[in-house]
């Protein structure tokens, strides 16, 4: 894949700082940054997408709304205003989409968190539509429904962006959560052909992962065919980055420039 | 649950030997015992069914078969050999049924494994229905996709089980790899319906697992709803032993007779 469409999720190069990013990824040839929320520090969302335009880079994506389902109304009420402000600071560093890590609770059935997303989406969707910003619901692995998401196939992500039904509310397809879903491929152009595949993001599943949270593998290292994937995600008409999100103890240690120069590489290689 | 229901894999009592496990499981007021292949040491088949039986305890099941894709056909011939000795074993041992923990590559495509695991099974039915042995195809946890299982969930399972079409195929639906699974009552409707549903596995999901393979939880220690499962199971018609299947480095250190007297107890309030 062309680094034209090249997209860094700010939380792959965790040791470095916003600036650091910014500036790193645009010496590489990077196009994209998708901001998450711990790396605005020290500074207004307004400026930091300042400091971000300012450098060329397209600020593609702000991370993570969600965690709306919680036993307790009065949490759930929270949820919902954490989410509003997410959006307010999306608006104000001009990010078009927001990223949705549904959540789910351990003390609850699945049926009645997934309840509660829908909730939670529609109770925040007039201001993310007044604000223009969109929603992507991510499904996350099956290996994360006890507290992370109780929304686990990009089936469930599609019926659920389709239930409610808005422009502004679609999916993000990453590879890592959805590689071994059976219909896969048919699920990506249900999506495409309505218009609700809002954001593609890229690593790899290792054979031998040691950690649930953080052994994510850099494009290539794993066993996920990738390629075959950005196909079907392209055949739908995508056109937009594609984000390299990678969650790792290991490459966090590791000198980050290094990292850098082997992301671009299996960025053009492998995906 | 009542403990005239209750079989104990005799993995999850991993350091005991067959003769131990099985006096303790008598002595436990357990009934069933499913037998791995690698407690069968020092007798043949022949004598562990005798020493089990001797004690009053059923044999459920023998474990476990499967395994069936690999790149070369060769390997894939292996598998299928290997698959057929335990037939052959599971007869001596005079146990009922083999669990298939189907396998997976990640060398290349799942939808290969997948036909490659059809291929497998139907290679080896024929002696299976001449030795009057079952084949339980096992769903696993997405988890496991990349070199364990190809078969990811029940759905899948009753595809494969419903293709294939003999009364001597069918599947075992375990909590810990489905629970998360969108359809699930549907599905276990659907496999006991046609008489499919061949078997039951219960242990626990913990909501911090530390360990991919081997953490599983004592039923009660995580965030399943096996009771609910348990119904769906049990309305289907299902009356058979409800087996107790946990591999936890955690409890194998632990004096296994203390484990033991947990299991018995955990079975009676949390199943």
């Amino acid at each position: 894949m062309n680094l034209d469409r090249c997209c860094i999720h700010t939380i792959t190069t965790k040791p470095w700082s916003l600036s650091e990013s910014v500036e790193r990824y645009a010496a590489a040839g990077v196009k994209g940054i998708s901001v998450w929320q711990n790396a605005v520090e020290g500074m207004s969302h307004a400026q930091a997408g300042e400091l971000i335009r300012r450098s060329g880079l397209d600020v593609v994506s702000y991370v993570r709304g969600g965690f709306f389902p919680h036993t307790s109304q009065q949490e759930r009420e929270k949820a919902i205003d954490h989410n509003k402000k997410l959006i307010e600071e999306a608006a104000a560093l001009g990010a078009p989409l927001i990223v949705l890590v549904c959540g789910a609770s351990p003390d609850q059935p699945l049926e009645t968190s997934r309840e509660q997303i829908q909730a939670g989406i529609e109770a925040i969707l007039p201001l993310a539509q007044q604000m223009n910003v969109k929603l992507a619901i991510e499904p996350l692995h099956p290996m994360y429904a006890a507290d992370r998401s109780a929304i686990n196939t990009l089936a469930q992500a599609n019926d659920l962006s389709e239930s409610i039904g808005s422009p502004s509310v679609g999916v993000a397809v990453d590879v890592y959560h959805l590689w071994w879903e059976p219909n896969l491929e048919a699920e990506i152009k249900r999506c495409g052909k309505n218009g609700h595949l809002l954001a593609y993001h890229v690593c790899d599943w290792k054979v031998n992962t040691i950690d649930m949270l953080n052994d994510r593998g850099l494009m290539g290292e794993g066993c996920i065919d990738i390629k075959k994937i950005s196909r079907w995600v392209d055949d739908t008409g995508f056109d937009g980055y594609v984000e390299v999100e990678i969650f790792s103890n290991i490459y966090w240690q590791e000198d980050q420039q290094h990292f850098l120069n082997k992301i671009t590489q299996a960025f053009q290689e492998k995906v």
